[in-house]
């Protein structure tokens, strides 16, 4: 038994005469003079079959994505119906046999690129989904992404080394899943968030170049871009200073990019400080393909009869401007620009256009003077017909402001440029909700200076760094604490006591006092740098088998109840209020 | 700040006379003549860095696996010195300066190869078991092997897909690990024992060539070489029959022996079907680096008086013996054969040795005739001294008792050979302890014949294959199911009703309708391969961070309580009876 001799993109006019067998899916059939043409599709691409009903008579029977086996001749097609779209188009195979391998239920939805299906029924059919061009080829892309990073990762003398996923839970700042132990009933193993203490733990190893391309989970809230399972290239090296870990994961995109976009990035990738990209730019992940930069106009307005700004001045807040160009802005758009503002945190926003006579048509133009005007058109390089917007505030609050106003304005709708930056240079610990202190990055990221943590945490920087793409976060990373004494202390200012460091963290607190070496590394989303490469808007789209955004697959109906008795062996019920809810829900 | 100039390994006597500087690890150091010599290692290897204390003082504090960074000059070593079995043997750095950059505490055990320490100790420390050199080998080359594994299905054109790791509970033949959902309280997910209908829905998606080096979770009782979670190489084709499976796992194996062993296998490697493996070796694993096969011996004592082995055959029973070579063999050794025996199943053992003068020396002598004893010998291919054990039971415990003395009399105590084969034609289902039918493989194998499936399903032959190495059975595959029809046989032959097969399997049932192309595939454990090509007896010496066989990690003394909110956000709590026991014991 032999399913092909052939894929269905070997086939050319060099093997004409040649007799071969293919295997695929029916793709399409028409009619045409009382013969048969079939397009059957395989992994590789179409080819097109010709065969008469006459002889043939199972041909009748062929349904869109039945799966068949064709043995016939390799045929020029005849002049006037070659296919220059088709990368087999000149030629098609006269079949002399078709066996039907498994017919098809008719389908669910067509399988073209073209047709918009709603995505809990792609995902429900998954498996008809991925027979989509596009969605095939980011299967293909995602395979020869990761093959692309291995490769480069490999060359550079890193070892690929697994670590466990059923561990400790350890806190990094989201929720961890649970795996209940049948051993030691009444005990849980996490599922790790990111493999950072095990890659710590290998460097204390002395492996020095570590990488792994991991499965991590968070327990999180669901957000349009987020999945409870995804996957982080995760790497790790030893005696080494932030340069090196940068390098080395420019190395990795650069070959990222090549083989996926065919393009040489150059290196090394612009670098802004955090201070700066917030500045600049109002964002950590700045989207840097276009301008529309923050412009300070604090000077500008210090004497301003204006209440609005000489408020934000006095109450120690700033000034800041964006020219978003020369666009049109009836009253309408500019309230939505306003309320735009106001979703974004600020209490209002002022915008102005230049009129075509040069004078500035704007609800407070009369309250600025005419050197704030021209002043105005100066700082922002406004041109006329040019829209300004300026807010005043908080100085957190004017970056937010101006910072998401540009993204809604200026981001190009295509992925077509692809524009990589770090940030560096993060705030070592910021502000929850709460008024309570916790770290920016994780517990582990090493200060600039000790001294400085300690004695103005607030403002003390850390040597923790972003990498971003086209405004995306693709990853984080961080010269780690590798000192025992300066862990305690990131605990302490952290507020976590000498007691409960040691009992979460008394194991790793112990191996840092075995010669630890300096390391540092990083991680970043393959699903996420996929997804932006691809072209995607969704990283659901560059994932096989996701979940919706409420955790569900909605093919195998996962997650699922389970017997009581599987449970009882693993020392765990279901709670009674749960269960009652259930039976009320009618279940 | 430049932790290094060179690697340990870098520096040859090429670079006398050069200034460079190196980061590592004290491994030795000894004072000789007013001079400290110490023997830094890095991850390539070690360099000796000697040193004046009267110089540098600092040199007088280094202890062992201090961490350290030395710049010096590089100089061959004096006459007499050089060290051959040292890859930079000839050289020496003379230091000019040294930095301590992690002291080290006092180590729980030496670091050395020849130190045996007890598991439980060195998973306890693990980070520092990773720096005795042959556990760094294991890690270097578990990376190397499925880095070449990579290669070579990347070069056949498979895609590595990854396929999600929060499914829903599917019976594999163990029992599943559970995550409760949070989202929706009451339900759960299931860590996958295998990829398997993941991988089939890829085909049924088009891919045609699947790989995937994944993570698997067997909640199984431990045994000797099981872990919770461990990795196996996935990998699935369509249009695939059971030869284009076995070929492309040969390239894979023949690329893992190269290189790890660095040794071109023979291929295609031997078959066996599933009744010679057992019949020639006693084993579905057999281990054939060695001899001592079984010889059936029924016809030779078809008359015979000795009533043991005409009990046996009147039975409808079987008696095979095996020569198990020259050896000596006390009274008490031979009783030691026959109580293994009866450990393997055995009612009892017959035992012969060949004296010096030719004749029988066995406690059954007197009851065999001469055409027997020498129609044994013949049989058995007996020299002087050789020892032959002859059981009598029904066939499988026959092939089990032999299978199993014969693994513990001629098994090679190295892995220094290496020894593939295949068992082919396993039976389609086999018998539980309790009498109920089950499948040999798992539900998706496809039979040889749907006929005989239905007609003697007891007797019926499965396209399943198993790997063998060393006799460690590496992985198994199969041709799968296509056909729902055929899925709905199997089932129901396996004794599960239609609504049940629905409500299980509903949705893979659907997947197969929509034109389910003919695959088939294989896994194999990446920890076993490991192990056998390391010439490990301990699959955790391949693994970087196991658990016990009780499920613990010695180090961070997961699996752990977790706090009663977190369980109750998870809508689950711990059994009452679990509370219980705990404050019993006193916890």
């Amino acid at each position: 038994m032999t399913y092909r001799t052939d894929q269905a993109t070997d086939l050319d006019t060099t093997r004409v005469g040649d007799t071969t067998t293919v295997s695929g899916w029916v793709s399409r059939r028409r009619d045409h003079g009382g013969v048969a043409f079939v397009d059957l599709r395989d992994a590789t691409g179409l080819v097109q079959v010709v065969a008469d009903p006459e002889e043939i008579q199972i041909v009748d029977e062929l349904r869109m994505e039945y799966c068949i086996k064709v043995t016939g001749v390799v045929q020029e097609r005849p002049e006037g119906t070659v296919n220059h779209e088709m990368l087999t188009g000149e030629i098609e195979i006269h079949a002399n046999e078709v066996v039907i391998l498994s017919p098809s239920k008719p389908l669910p939805f067509m399988l073209d690129d073209r047709s918009e299906i709603e995505e809990r029924i792609r995902l429900r059919y998954r498996y008809l989904d991925l027979r989509r061009p596009h969605m095939a080829a980011n299967l293909q892309a995602r395979s020869r992404l990761t093959g692309a990073i291995r490769r480069t990762l490999d060359e550079l003398g890193f070892l690929e080394v697994e670590t466990p996923t059923l561990i400790r839970s350890t806190p990094e700042g989201a929720r961890d899943m649970l795996v209940p132990s049948r051993l030691r009933q009444g005990n849980f193993y996490a599922l790790p968030q990111s493999p950072q203490l095990f890659k710590q733990l290998l460097m204390i190893g002395g492996v020095e170049r570590y990488f792994q391309i991991a499965r991590c989970y968070r327990d999180e809230d669901f957000r349009s871009d987020r999945q409870l399972e995804f996957t982080q290239l995760d790497l790790e090296g030893s005696f080494w200073t932030q340069e090196d870990v940068l390098v080395t994961v420019e190395a990795v995109l650069k070959a990222a990019a090549r083989e996926i976009r065919d393009v040489d990035l150059t290196d090394p990738f612009p670098r802004l400080t955090w201070q700066e990209a917030m500045d600049r730019f109002g964002s950590d992940k700045p989207d840097i393909r276009f301008g529309m930069e923050i412009v300070v106009l604090d000077d500008l307005f210090e004497d301003t009869e204006f209440g609005v700004f000489s408020g934000a001045l006095d109450g120690g807040g700033t000034i800041r401007g964006i020219n978003v160009g020369s666009r049109e802005l009836s009253r309408a758009q500019a309230d939505g620009l306003v309320d735009r503002a106001k979703e974004l945190g600020a209490k209002g926003l002022v915008w102005i256009q230049v009129s075509e006579d040069g004078s500035l048509r704007s609800p407070v133009a009369k309250f600025l003077s005419d050197d704030e005007q021209s002043g105005l058109i100066s700082r922002l390089e406004a041109s006329l017909g040019d829209v300004l917007l300026i807010a005043a505030d908080r100085w957190k609050t004017v970056s937010q402001v101006l910072g998401g106003l540009r993204l809604d304005l200026g981001r190009p709708n295509t992925q077509d440029e692809l524009a990589f930056l770090w940030v560096t240079g993060f705030p070592m610990f910021e502000e929850e909700d709460d008024g309570t202190r916790t770290f920016s990055h994780h517990p582990f990221t090493s200060p600039v200076s000790i001294d400085e943590m300690v004695s103005d945490p607030d403002r003390a920087i850390s040597q923790a760094y972003d990498a971003v793409l086209n405004g995306v976060e693709l990853g984080s990373g961080s010269i780690r604490i590798h000192d025992p004494a300066v862990q305690r202390q990131v605990f302490e200012v952290l507020g976590i006591d000498e007691e409960t460091a040691e009992r979460r963290f008394g194991w790793f607190l112990e191996a840092l006092e075995y010669g630890t070496p300096p390391h540092g590394g990083f991680a970043f989303g393959i699903d996420r740098l996929a997804m932006v490469l691809q072209g995607e808007d969704s990283i659901r789209d560059v994932i096989p088998f996701p979940k919706t955004q409420t955790g569900v697959d909605p093919m195998t109906e996962a997650p699922a109840e389970v017997d009581e008795t599987q449970l009882k062996e693993l020392g765990i019920q279901i709670r009674a209020e749960v269960i009652a809810a259930r039976e009320e829900a009618g279940e």
